[in-house]
């Protein structure tokens, strides 16, 4: 069930983070802490690695972000965004592992382990396919029925939380524009992206204080936000992140984790 | 500390089960778990993968046998046999993420995880490394203090458990000759395995009743076995199972896990 | 273009090869080999290591059958028998890659590599997409023109190699049964597998000899066939070989590579 | 057997490249490329993806750099700098693999694979240890006995490939300084890397022109050089190139690659 934030007072802001491996660094965590509630954390299968994992999860505990696994499919070379042809038992394993390996590292430091949200392809196959969804709740929730599931606005993932009574938050994106189905516009379609960070902030206050985005052809469409997802690994992320962050707060919402 | 279990009436069989991968299967984990009181399931490093620790963890618990994590180096092509330079901080790193991923299976069976015991060459590192032998150490201790540490008999790291107050089990071989320095001998030199099942027997009732292992040279060694090791993976394993169970019985063992 | 062999007096029997993984065992190498004239050997990606392709080429060459690279998609876990979005670029790159290293075996043994079969399924992938299939001749093409592509009877694979002018295998099953498409009947369908030698044997003979296979619906399918799949993954396979090899004898046929 | 260049008027300029993964990048090696005259170009174990070897291996051709395999341990999380304990049996499959791999997308992009550098802790382990030279040695020969082997001065990989008859290159580094005894100056010791780049275009010129180091405790060292290393992980990479190589030519050396 999303938690009832109607005329939102409060919203999440959250950040994919230590996407690195071994040798190899990602997008600019550091930065970018300052202005998240929430932070995805990589938990090795397509990203991140154990040290990178602790290093991540101390230094979220340490700015006070809210921990959250970020589990995605075992297919590194293709960092988990490409479809794969996993069955919802796969689904169900990857996340449990992911997530029990996560959590260790989160107890070791002493905090608490706050949300998870899939990564990639299998979040978008847990927001389409009503059995890998149901799989992925089953998963969170045997490993704590109080964790957050992080899931596409209007998306079967989130439908299969509230069936399951496990909380969840409603995702939106401020840099991407909707269809009127309310997916996401395809990334290779012209006008997807939303390049003008005025833009974004608009869209982003639209979906947050008014439940309402602009889509692409003109149509409004009713989507609910309980947390925005930020890009670490676009160029000028931390400086869309601050002016994102002080438009919200100029408009009086405060940015804190779901259910905190 | 390890238990107090002078002339024993108790000792522990553990045997290493889960090292399948994907398509892979490995060992004979079915038959011999009627035989034994602990197994060591592989994480998913040197051995293993999401589905298999569900379904070897599933089975343990269905056989009432102690689960504990098996976790091993990050080289599945040398089966975490091989020598591998890492420093103290990655075997933290690496016992933590995946005894946190066993963990997860065991908690969503609604089992309890029991103990651990490295792998391979990060079980051989961590007993002559004391700098290794304490990370891994710390990394147990930070997922639950109460957990058991499978080490061989007279191992730096039964030393850091005990400095530590970590629980733990001194592991002796039935079936390895030892050399004078409390050493197992090296497989490659002639008499390093006892091929006779019947005193491989004998001398797991020596080293378990009277703290004594008869070596190659023909001196004595005081040798502490709270666990006994079985190999699943050789050929009449089950049979050689069977045998050694009756043999501790028929003297007035009771073959039930460390601390239990 | 595939070999002139109508009402055929040659058949070549291929199989897959050297699967195993570190430590790790499959299929039935050995006792297959003097049935076979081809053998399809893993290349390091879906099954396979340096040591393995290493010991299957020596023993192939030794056997004195057909040497050919079976690169997968890179999925360990799943034996790249799983969908995986690849693009045609993907599929060129890692066809390219996986039969460069075999080649490099093949070369250092003294031999000749004779064909590429693409395993599981980036087989199935590049039998029905065309531009995979086209990316995957290019790469063939790229490492010898004089290299034989297997691809199913019927498939894009096969058109992309004639037009391109690579010499090409026609593959059919002996033990699969057929729609009336010309595709196999999917494995979870009653009556996709044709448990009985006998009868599998008279299949191939049917398609080898007449170029005709009797579909489960009774209708009769064109199939023309330069190469026979036999499976060392399953009960029997040796069994099932020497028999499907003396059937074909028996009829007259020669077993040996195409082209060669 | 090493070139005959006493008194160089040639030298060689290398630096490792395409040493990215998937999502991943590293190092600079796009400005780099019009300094040096030999790329050794990772091969997909320790670094490096079959997209990543055919863009490489095309830009390496485009700017008429000399192609090379970078061979390294299966350990892609420590980017294999971490020594392991492999067999020269495995050294050799490693090799052959990895160097077939390259090799294919070399000859698909219409080039001549030139000389092969083992990566990291695989170049250290066959530099000091013979039986993996020997092993190394055997595999380059494999594929292409005219392939230039390069390895550390003095090292035992150098010795191997005389005695083999393969042509090798002896290797130096311009920016790290050297013990009496030969070797590098750890890196954790003082003094060990020149940051000053004059002082290491120094040591550059009077090792290639005179054949001598002046090592750290002021003795003078005999050191033969066939090529000299840049590293382009490290910031000023392409500052500090651009000097070595015009200091090089100020002193009336060419730059071109070993045997060329």
């Amino acid at each position: 069930m999303t938690e009832k934030t109607a005329s939102n007072r409060f919203i999440d802001l959250n950040c994919d983070m230590g996407e690195g491996f071994g040798a190899y660094s990602f997008g600019q965590d550091e930065p970018l802490l300052k202005y998240i509630s929430s932070a995805n954390i990589a938990c090795g299968f397509h990203a991140g690695d154990p040290h990178i994992m602790r290093e991540t999860v101390r230094r979220c505990i340490a700015s006070g972000v809210a921990v959250g696994a970020h589990p995605g499919l075992p297919d590194r070379l293709g960092f988990g965004r490409r479809d794969m042809a996993i069955s919802p038992q796969e689904a169900y394993d990857y996340v449990l592992y992911q997530t029990g390996a996560l959590a260790a590292f989160v107890q070791a430091a002493g905090g608490r382990l706050n949300h998870v949200k899939p990564h990639g392809a299998l979040y978008h196959l847990a927001g389409r396919d009503p059995n890998v969804a149901e799989a992925v709740v089953k998963a969170v929730k045997a490993i704590d029925p109080a964790l957050v599931l992080f899931g596409q606005a209007g998306s079967r993932l989130l439908e299969e939380a509230d069936r399951a009574g496990l909380p969840s938050a409603s995702e939106v994106f401020a840099d991407r524009t909707y269809l009127a189905s309310g997916e996401l516009t395809p990334r290779q379609r012209p006008g997807a992206i939303i390049h003008d960070a005025e833009a974004a902030v608009r869209q982003a206050l639209s979906i947050v204080t008014h439940g309402i985005a602009e889509c692409g052809d003109g149509s409004l469409l009713n989507l609910r936000a309980d947390t925005i997802c930020l890009h670490g690994d676009v160029p000028g992320a931390a400086l869309f992140a601050d002016r994102l962050r002080s438009g919200l707060e100029a408009a009086g919402l405060t940015i804190r984790p779901p259910f905190s």
